[in-house]
């Protein structure tokens, strides 16, 4: 057993130097250093952008889904798709903690699922046993490994795992969310009929209080009307995000022309920011959740209409957001019903 | 004269719905609507990013880089870089002012600089005169218009015109630099000693103070000892930004292990957000100005080593940013006469 980087760069093939997420290939030998973690994986929870990607890319066939994913690990040592460049995440059992692993708590058996993501996960399937083409959830036989600096949580017993799951893939928004709106804030959530839009709706809700304002944007009606029913929003606009005059009208018929004080975004297709910062007032924050935002068009659209907005990258990771989501998953019982019903 | 949009969405061709800047192409017809502005231009500004690609592309070569530019803009309207997506700005002389555009004070005959990028700027290219492969300045005859949300900078008249140019191209920075440095910070310019970079390393040790700590990541071995000789750092490092744990290693070496409160990167090469985000402290600010960044490798580094930090995207424009960074300009006088030599 090697002393190992903490950050995994021992396990970096190509290009030599850079760090596991940028490499395009990392050695996925399922022995471990000892500062390392061993885990068998049962579900792997492919990033939304991610898996959007791929079932478009095979017309949402399938077999040969099977085969892209079981390609792309195999090229690459790890879940990472190479055109969005993501990952997700995955539940596994510990089989086997490098003796300098540096939580002393966790033991063999316990479950768990990686807050890291897959784009940087020694990862190895043996076989793929079920694709669900609509909770982005992939059923497994292999092995992952979690690095020193690799955050975790441990599956809690009081929630079914694979919801625990679903809700911790996107545990970051809420928990930025939770941090960026004030009380009395006009909030925006695009794309909030989704999975992690749900629970920025939710925490808005709640920050925002009754003198705030919760606009959640969607392009499904289906999803809309659902947002409305479970009393997540004062306000749902079924529009499509990639329009950004359109969506920039609508918003002013409800806010006026003082707009949002936090926009935040949470579609997975492109060409939205331009939507996220025209809607957003000046001295505001747009908080990019999205993994399908181009870093250019956002910088460029916000000079190209002279908007002094702040925009913020989307960090998945947030002290205590494993915490934070979970207790949502508890507090609200329609999500924890939507949730069960869709990802359990 | 048609009554037009505020954000030039009537001049969008392709795709319709669009904004300007997310426009395959633009409609670069050289007569203005009622709320527009048309300039004759002497003078482009490339994005570092953008120039840096097509020096590359055409290896050097002058001829072969008028080429590429002239046919980026008839192909597209304007000078917007396929590849960086990235723009620049650009120095003219209003040349007519539609009876509805906002300014009234602004006067045919008035020399000013365009704060919008390039990226959406209607544009037309007469003649290519000069390209200087120095300092990414372009000379032309040629003529652009301005939409009425568009922002500008009449030029003043105590710093020479290529000069003034120069420094607005990247007033966004220093002007973020400005708002997020504390006293007593300790605060770290990557790719330092470029354009950008000097005059956020200026800002950073007027904020930082004498309590401070401001570090300069260059390159270049002639950049850094510059900028040492200029006495805007307080420490130097020259290294490649694209090898985080050689960054992370030096870093460390002069604050410890409690790294940078504020990171500030200027580097127009991919690949430098994991070293950004490895020398950012849990709860500092990492501000990417580079337009070479990728949103998602920014997103998934912080959450794939754990890292708590805020990553902000560089906006190009602040409030007054115009005027904060022409009075570095007047306040520095190494700053001015290096400029004067690079740029005039």
């Amino acid at each position: 057993m090697i002393k190992a980087c903490p950050f995994g760069t021992h396990r970096v093939m190509e290009p030599k130097g850079t760090m596991p997420q940028a490499a395009q290939k990392i050695d996925n030998t399922m022995t471990i250093a000892d500062n390392e973690l061993l885990l068998d994986v049962m579900t792997l929870n492919i990033d939304s952008a991610s898996f959007t990607q791929v079932k478009s890319a095979c017309n949402s066939d399938v077999a040969k889904m099977e085969e892209m994913i079981t390609g792309i690990v195999s090229e690459r040592g790890k879940m990472q798709n190479p055109v969005t460049g993501s990952g997700g995440m995955l539940i596994g059992e510990v089989k086997e903690i490098g003796p300098n692993f540096p939580d002393k708590t966790l033991k063999v058996g316990d479950k768990l699922a990686t807050l890291v993501s897959l784009s940087l996960t020694p990862l190895k399937i043996e076989k793929i046993k079920n694709i669900n083409l609509s909770n982005d959830q992939v059923d497994i036989d292999g092995q992952a490994v979690l690095f020193e600096s690799g955050i975790y949580s441990v599956l809690p017993a009081d929630i079914p795992e694979k919801l625990a799951l679903a809700a911790l893939d996107v545990a970051g928004a809420p928990a930025q969310v939770e941090r960026l709106v004030k009380k009395g804030d006009t909030v925006c959530i695009i794309g909030g009929g989704g999975k992690s839009g749900i629970l920025c709706a939710y925490q808005a809700m709640v920050n925002a209080g009754p003198d705030g304002k919760v606009i959640v944007i969607e392009y499904s009606e289906e999803n809309a009307k659902r947002i409305l029913d479970m009393n997540l929003a004062h306000h749902v606009i079924v529009a499509d995000a990639t329009k950004p005059v359109e969506i920039y009208e609508k918003v002013k018929e409800i806010t006026g022309e003082d707009v949002c004080d936090v926009v935040i975004n949470n579609v997975n297709v492109p060409n939205t920011e331009m939507s996220s910062i025209l809607i957003t007032k000046d001295d505001g924050i747009v908080y990019f959740f999205s993994m399908a935002t181009s870093f250019t068009k956002a910088a460029l659209g916000a000079e190209g209409v002279g908007k002094d907005v702040q925009m913020i990258v989307g960090n998945g990771y947030a002290k205590n957001h494993a915490d934070l989501t979970l207790g949502i998953i508890r507090d609200s019982e329609v999500i924890r019903e939507l949730f069960e019903k869709l990802y359990v």
